[in-house]
């Protein structure tokens, strides 16, 4: 196991237009892609700062979990994303420590990245993605 | 207005030595510097992750900003903040957009740098943190 990126932060957003255009106006930083990904039920925007991405979460229907987060708590921050060298062995290490893994086995993300999520009741709360970018 | 880092990312934790144990069994990551700081109520330890740091946040007392985000909504994702060349010249573009200011001018953070926070209602429902560093 070895964090080597903190890979993005996700913000769950009402409107993806007026947040990208707030990003824009208050802190002069856009997008570099945006795009719907069926499959997490949402449509997201990365914007990068520094090594790391925002990523700004609209949900494609109130019925997909981040539709439900901002039913339940609102706009805000959503999960944290790490990025690994190797995701099969980050899992199996999780795994072998009892962590609690929303996703036992990497599925596809957004960008063809294999991506993972472990529960926020596994340590502080928190939404943890882990992601194995194709080119390391 | 010029964000070239996203500097880390603050999360609530109800016991500050759970959280770093747990960062360390699940992801093999620890704090370098853990501090005292009385002045925000809290006591924190960051974690680097790649160019940017998790920054676990105890609560020193229930009456404290950190105190009561965990007695409303437990723990997890409480902050972000991205690092700035110049806080004075990024507030004054922020004050001259409308912007949701907590504090209108910079005060010292833990680490000597001088922060200055946004209102969790000005964008995305998210309490943003800028950090102009020491050293640039």
């Amino acid at each position: 196991m070895k964090l080597y990126n903190l890979d993005h932060v996700g913000i769950a957003v009402n409107d993806l237009d007026a947040a990208i255009a707030g990003y824009l106006d208050r802190y002069g930083v856009e997008p570099t892609h945006r795009q719907v990904v069926a499959d997490q039920g949402v449509e997201e925007a990365m914007i990068p700062i520094g090594g790391s991405f925002v990523q700004l979460l609209a949900a494609l229907s109130p019925h997909t979990p981040v539709g439900r987060f901002l039913e339940r708590k609102g706009e805000g921050l959503h999960h944290i994303a790490y990025a690994v060298l190797d995701i099969d062995e980050a899992l199996a290490h999780l795994a072998a420590r009892g962590a609690r893994l929303i996703d036992e086995f990497p599925r596809i993300g957004g960008s063809g990245a294999r991506i993972a999520f472990v529960h926020p009741s596994d340590l502080a709360g928190t939404l943890i993605e882990l992601v194995e970018h194709p080119d390391g």
